[in-house]
């Protein structure tokens, strides 16, 4: 994707992530954002035991699709200001093959984002680089700000 | 949907689902399967703090995606001998409402199965009946037991 | 779905249908739009011949997309008013048994509607009522009219 | 995509192309398969005046889905025997901007297929290579030809 120059997007840099990668619903699941930056996001599972069932050692299937969707956020976020955030209006996801092993890579990218809208595409794949899902999805960009919370 | 007669499909009581309610899965979310009979399920979210983030008291979308793919399963189930289980193919899904409100429910409904697929749609409503979130989804049926985990 | 009150939305008169009915895509298809009003449309294709491919008698599933897509449009069109259109942002149509009949009847609903978006869902049945395919979407509201062409 | 190896795969040659281009839906609507192999397709549309409304010189959404669909299915087609077809489960569509120009191209890739399933993406783009539409879709691989019609 070209990207629309936008003058000054807010810089995700590795110290905003550790941040964000503290977040209770992160550490619950056992979700890391790795990268995010130019409307591309990257992103690790280590899911945890308790997100594992009915199949033992494979993430539930809505596991899969927060991370994810998530992942998606992080790669509209990496083409905003700091002042505007993002909703999914929908997101349709693909179950290609049964999720196994230790690790699983959800890489984002944006196609193609407005001032008002972004749509992406995204993917999962295991530690042996094995496709397991596949997404497109829709967001809306909205005002308000992940980065600096409600209320503050 | 008129449902194809099948002559003995899983009775799925009360029993049966309090002690699925009790999976790691569903107690980490909050989800609870109220009922799954005849092509229907009904399930309720009361969502643990934790997943609700970014916005304070509002689950994450991929929560409200886990309670709509498993209420689905369910809904697939229902109409299931004993020894087949159900994977989702895809499942597209609509955010339509910010989803605020102490508890969540979602009614899944079978559309078409036959002996390989099911395809269904479902919906959540907060408290107040205000829609929130829609999807539609297509499951394949395959050999396997929810009902007798593997290696029993 | 309980509708948003809007003072002066478009009325969509059987006159105004009639007219619309006659566009060259309409007619190349076999399309025929029977109601909008409140939200709601209804629609009834009779296949052209040339459009029944690779399957005689049976009508392309883009053809079966196209009527959902347009029928979908005129649920939204009935909750404008005239100075509003629609675009569609996404379709997810799901094809669940073979299109075969003589005529096939599309019904869309509005779930929800705001100044800006609108979210449906519809689906398509042949003369026998057995369900074919279902479908969900989204679509813009914007600037514009369908009823006062472009640079009249 | 890595492909599964078939030995003896049905080989799509330009010879059976152009003889399938003359399909009567193909020759309305304004669409030509360029190629299909290896589990790829491309095509090329330059929609006839009559499936461009509401909007003149812009074909209907429902055109460029129906370009959409058949491009994923040859590019299933090129991976199967000749006594096999395929039927689209389903497909989900997202339009990114207008569609405008003499021609559009659009290219459908397998991300995975086993015997029975198939799981594509497509995107669709104008002549000065401007995105207009992705999307995503899973077929059902069956017995029967394309190549043989039934009935001979």
């Amino acid at each position: 994707m070209e990207l629309k120059k936008e003058e000054s997007v807010v810089d995700i840099s590795q110290v905003t992530l550790d941040e964000f990668n503290q977040n209770p619903l992160y550490k619950l699941v056992g979700i890391h954002i790795e990268e995010a930056s130019a409307g591309r996001a990257l992103s690790r599972l280590r899911p945890k035991p308790e997100v594992c069932w009915p199949f033992p050692n494979q993430p539930h299937g809505g596991v899969l699709f927060t991370l994810m969707d998530t992942t998606m956020a992080w790669a509209v976020l990496s083409l905003l200001k700091s002042d505007r955030n993002c909703l999914t209006i929908h997101l349709d996801i693909q179950y290609i093959a049964p999720a196994k092993g230790d690790y699983f890579v959800c890489a984002a990218e944006v196609s193609e984002q407005t001032r008002s809208m972004s749509f992406l595409s995204a993917e999962i794949r295991d530690s042996e680089d094995q496709l397991l899902a596949v997404g497109q999805a829709s967001f809306r960009i909205i005002k308000g700000s992940l980065f600096k919370p409600q209320g503050e």
